[in-house]
This record gives C-alpha cells, sequence and structure tokens, in this order.
C-alpha cells in the first residue's frame, strides 16, 4: 500500500489544491494532507480554518486524511508511514524551490521521495496569494477556490 | 494496481535514467519503458540497441518491462492500460517542454496523468547527448551509464 | 493610426495565434500577418496554404490583412507604415528568444517596437509543433485550429 | 481612443518606466499612471512624493496623467475607462510574476488586456530597488532617474 | 597581482562557500572574504560569530582574510584594492538576481568586474537558509557545514 | 601564472566575445581563444575565416593567442597547461547549458574550472547567430563586430 503526504499552508485551499488532490489519489492508496502551523507565511486564516476549510472540501475523498504538522516534511512523512511527499508545480520558479526543497529532503532521508504533478492549465495563475488579494479587495473568488470554501469564508466575513 | 509507462529515446540509457526507474517502480505496481522507434533526433545507437542496453539494465526489476513504440505517447499508455506517464525533471528547459507535453497529453486524453520526478543532484548534468559526446572523442563513461551498457558499447566498438 | 504586424511561420495557425490577432485588433487599428516565405525550420505546409488559412480564418476582421514576407521583420513593418511588431509570450523559453529578438529589432530600427500579449492560459500548451505532432499521429486538432482550418487540413488529406 | 493605465509603486520612477512611458504613448491616445497607495512593500518616499516626481518627470506628455490608486488594477483601469494595462518586462521572474498578474486580471474582467514591452537593454538591470540600494549608501543615481528627480530627492535630503 | 572579494551574508557558511572559496584561490592570489554587517535578511547568527565561523573554516588558506563590511561591494572591493568580485551560481533565480547585481556594480564601478563560478553539483541544493531550516528542527548538518562550524554551532547551543 | 581558455564556434567573434577577451585577460596571465573545428552548428565562415577575423581583431593584445582545436574542451585546456575555461553568461537558456557542460567538464576532469562572465547589458542581445541574420539581409552589422571583422567581411563578399 503507497501512502503519501501533500504538505502546504492551505490559505486557504484553492481549486489548484484541489486538483492535484483529485490526481494523486488516482495513484496512491491514502493521502495526507499536512496543514503547517507555524509557516513563516503570516496567514489570513487560522490554523483550525485552514484544516476545516480542507476537510470539508475534501470529505468526498475517503482514502484522504486532513492533519496539521510542524517541523520537517520528511518526519511528517515517517509519522504517517508515507514514503512519497506530492507536490504540484506551476511555473519556472516554483520549480527551482520545489527542486531545491526535495533534494534537501532526500538528503535528510533518501528513504522518502517527492513527485511532481504539473498544475492543470486553467489554474496556472491560481494560488492562494492571488485569492487573498482578490479576498482583500471584496472580489468574487467562485470558480477559484471549492463552493463549500466560498461558503465558508462568507460566513466567517459576516461574523466579523 | 498502478501501471505506468516510461517513455523516451534512451540514446544509451544513462544512470539518471537508471534512478528515476529505480525511483518509479517504488510507487508503481508496473513500469514499461517505451523507447522511441522513429524519433525525430538521429541516434548513435539503434533502436535494437537501446532496447538490449534497457532489458539487461533493468533485468533486476521483475516489475520492469521493456517495450519499442511510435506514435504518441498516451496511445503506448492505452496499449498497456497504464494510467500514468512518468518523466524526470532535469532543469528548467526541461520543465518548459515536459510541461507542455504533459499539457498537451492531458487535453488528448485526461484520463492518464504525468507525474515527476526531480532528477538526483548527482545526475543533474547528466544525459544522453553528454554521454554520446564524451564517446565521440573516445572518453570514459563509466559511472554515468549501467556498468552493463558500458561493456556493451565496448564490444560493439571492437566489432566496428 | 496605428498600424501593426503580426510575424510568424504559422504552420499552421492556431487558436493561440488567433487569440493574439483578436485581441492585438482591439488596440491597433490595423493589423498586417506576416507569413514568413523562407523559414529555416521546414514547414508542413507550404507559403500558400499557410496564406490561405489565415485569410480564411481571419476574414471576420475587416482590419485583418495576411501577407508573405521574406527578410527582416523590421523592413517588412516599415512597408506596411506599421510602428508596432505584436508578439504572444507562452512560456519562459519564448521570453529569451522574443526579447534577444525585439532588441535586435530595435538595435537595426528603433522607430519599431514590440508589444507582447500573454498567451491565454487555456493555449498555454498550444503551438503549430504539437498541432504537427497530433496530426502526424492522425489525432484530433479539433479546438486547437480555428474550425475552417480543420476542415482545409482534413481535406487537403483527402487529396493527398 | 485607446486609453491605458501604467500601474506600479514607482519608488522612486526610474529612466527604465521612464522608457515604458515614453514608447507606450506612441502606441496609446491616452496613457494614467497609477501610484499604488497601499503597497505592501514598505517604501522610501511617500505618496504623495512619488505622485510628484512622475507628474514632474511626465509633464512633457499632454496624453499622460498621474493619479494614486488603491485595490485592484482592473477597477483603477474601469475608473479611467481603460481597456489596456501597460507592463515593462525586465527579467525571467518578472516574466512569472508578470504573466501570473495579467492572467489573473483577465480572470477578473476579461474586457481589460496587458500589454508587455521589453525593457530597453540599457536599464536591464534598473529598478527602483536599485536605486533605493545606491541612495542608501550616499552614491550616485544620476542617469538612472529623470534629472528632474534626481534633484527633487537631493533637496529632500536637504531638508531633513 | 590579483585580488578580489568574495561579499555574502554567511549565515552561516556552508560548504557550497567553502566550495566557491576554495575554488577561487586557485585563480586569485588574495581573497578578501566579506561579511556583511547591515544585510537586510534577519540572521540566525551574530556577525561576530559568522566572522569566526568563516575565519576558523578558512585558517588553512593563508591567502584569505575574512573581513566584516557594509555598504557597497564595490566599495568594499576598493577598499582592498581588489579589482574582481566573487560569486557562485546555484540556480535560475540566483542568475536573474546575480547578473542585476553584477550589471548593477558595473555601472557604478566599471573597474571592477564579477566573475561566477557554477556550484558544484553536491552542493547545488544546499544554502544558508537550509542550513538553517534543519537547525530549527534539531536536524543533523554534518556535512552540510564545515566540521569545525558544525562543532561551534553545537556548543552555542549547549551554552544557551 | 594562470592560463585560461576561451572556447566557441566564433562564426563570426561579436563585440560581445571581444568584451569578454577584453575582461578575462584582466585576471589571467594568458588567455588562448579556442576556435572550434568540426562544430555540430553549420558555419557561415570557413574555420580560417574564423581563426584570421579573431587574430585580427585581437591582435592589440600581447596576452591572447587564437588556436584552432577539435575535441573536448577539457583535454584543449590540457594541451595549453590551462587551469581554467572563460565563458560569457548572456541569458536564462544559456544558463541550463554552460552549467551542464561546465559540470560536465569537471566530472571528466576536476582540476579544470570554469569561470563565468555575466555579458555587458550592451551586448545582452548580441550573438553570432544575430549577426548572421543580419548578414543574411545584406544588414549593417557595424557596433555588432569589431570594426576589422566588418570590412574583412565586405571584403570577402565582394570577392564571392
Amino acid at each position: 500500500m503507497i501512502k503519501a503526504v501533500y504538505p502546504g499552508s492551505f490559505d486557504p485551499v484553492t481549486q489548484g489544491h484541489m486538483d492535484i488532490i483529485d490526481r494523486a489519489v488516482k495513484v496512491v492508496d491514502e493521502l495526507v494532507v499536512g496543514v503547517l502551523v507555524n509557516t513563516s507565511k503570516s496567514c489570513m486564516f487560522t490554523l483550525d480554518e485552514r484544516v476545516e476549510f480542507l476537510r470539508e472540501a475534501t470529505k468526498g475523498y475517503p482514502n484522504v486524511k486532513v492533519e496539521k504538522f510542524e517541523g520537517m516534511t520528511v518526519e511528517f512523512a515517517h509519522l504517517h508511514d508515507a514514503k512519497i511527499i506530492i507536490r504540484g508545480l506551476r511555473a519556472i520558479t516554483d520549480l527551482v524551490s520545489e527542486m531545491s526543497i526535495a533534494q534537501t529532503n532526500r538528503y535528510i532521508d533518501d528513504t522518502i521521495d517527492t513527485m511532481f504533478f504539473a498544475t492543470d492549465i486553467h489554474h496556472s495563475f491560481l494560488s492562494s496569494t492571488v485569492v487573498k488579494e482578490i479576498l482583500a479587495f471584496n472580489g468574487d473568488i467562485s470558480g477559484l477556490v471549492p463552493d463549500c470554501v466560498e461558503t465558508m469564508i462568507k460566513n466567517r466575513k459576516l461574523k466579523q
């Protein structure tokens, strides 16, 4: 049985992330989405919100779990007996930093490997940063995040 | 059961290719290495030699098969009931052409996906072209191709 | 009145080219599409076919003309009193060569400038080369070239 | 009549920016330079200074206006009835982020398009950041910013 | 006699930096490693620690000196009568910023030139940032920094 | 004494090449420009012409020699007791192939190293290919090649 982890900040999860999850679960038997606790980037959404968004968005996938994690990705993989780290590749600058991270991870622990999927062209411009910029100006994010996440974000605003 | 294809010219197979094969078979249940028949690049080795090199180099892998193919990679994948195409990523220019190929393949048939592995740093400069250039000047290719392939290439030279 | 040229091989014209034409004519008053006569690339279609495809595909645009040309793009621009060269940008390697060409053209004649449009994401993988590869294996090119061009290519095959 | 906006931080305006303005006004009938109010980057110059620098530097151009703006570029374009966003392209990392921004803007509002000019080679290393680094060490910025801006920056220092 | 400077933050010095020093001293007669005082990046190690690490790591090189500096690299070079700035090149994004810095430095003072070495493939993923991330999670950095620096970092932790 | 080689096709030598030579001889004691005999690219100028152009253009440099060579660059370096290979870096695609070549050369012989200079911005668009394209259309190449080479190319045309 092949287990994999898919680490990230998911601030918030986008349709680009969902596309990677959807394609990864066709290859691996179990996927643990890892939501970074202490990311150096300052987040728009709390850790609990980011996890909640992902759990709601992935509830149709029986073999996907969503967990918080802090520390090194290879340790998170070990904790879940996963031999594979999943990442999406969008653009050139992505590649440079992603390959550096993958090679550092292999240096730390060469029993764990990284597999990349090329981002779907329809999401090639999309990132959590793009979503946050549109939200900052009260723009429309439908189609950029899962529908349930769009609703949750709207409800969150009403509360504030 | 997950089946994958790993297409290429393999003119000749290098230790960089072997590294990708070695890592891919830890994830997929069966891997079919596809050796391109009518590649637009002019080859140093015949199709039969390229296949023979790979069969010798992979004979320790029970779940790896080596097959000739011509035409589109997605059709080769269909023929072998494979849902995954495996590719190695070495550098930036690789990425640009590889992502274009992967996105074209998904356009033609979106039931087949491409998974990338980042080339091991020790092989980051290595390609079949590098091997052929060293061979052209009678340089030493040990460590750049599998040992058995180095021997086969030496024997081939003696015959000529 | 702003006149511009849009030079290329157009072997054959794709929906990516059509998207650039469609967006350019919103900015310039007249656009002359220049089809390269003696391109160094060996073409699948004859010069006359490439021009015919484009004339058919652009006949709905009153301010677009299609002309053959050979020699330097800046001279073609001069011939048509155009001060602007239009180009599409798809990917990183595109940029490097496109900027070199644009800067060479400005060196030769700094009264003529180049304006770039970012390729629409839905065509980001698309090029004439991709179309020709699919045609080579009798694949389906609908949606990749204008409908009228698809029909013309089919009719051409029947004749051969 | 073609109207365009040219958005940026302009902290401070450089000769690279002036080159883009000079070339853009040959193509469009009216250009509104938009100076970002609430940029995430911390600025060396105040918003009023940045606007004043630009107004002084562009006073020879009858069809250029300089305006503050906050929020999304597409909304700024709408406000001025502009259908075109102008951007300069300097290097590879520029391209990746610029294409992402352009594609996001087209997603938000596909009636507004982005046109790129390749930075003049003589300004290819030049950016506001470079100017600020040289200023930080009391270096010479003549030739890097418009003469009037150099004078204004010198006078500003004397006052401080 | 050729003198050169090798500027950086060295927070901390890595085996990648040591490789560049080792190769540079084969070409130049004297190398002054310049440790940036007021770097905009927030450092894990103090200026004195960063200098001490480098002095210890380079004590086997009679023609290498380690000095603090602030301000522009070209002025630091002047101060030491050096005509050459040494830099390592690791990846694409490195290149873009490194070429911009080199071209700015030549603009400021064209009597001083920059020479680049391609990072050794075994260190291609390695940077001070990678070392700091591993340290942050109490990971193993042996092989990534000089042995003496690894010891000094361990002793520093015990003291804290 | 530091000796270096500067290998290339030089078909023909450009002002970009001359700039690299001019800067390299400030660092190394002797520079051997190596003109490739059997380059895979088809050349516009014969080997003898390419050597003659370079000898004429470099005759003001007492410590520069021009020699033909075939085979591997590291062997050419050995033949001339050179420990350094000099290369110019122009753009991103340059970097990727240049780093691969440099790393292959170090693999073959790690006593020989490669040093890169960033191309002067004024020559950033310039290459032998650009010169040949302009020549093909009888364009003006003054300023792109050394004056003496421009004259030699004109005389060559008169003879043909």
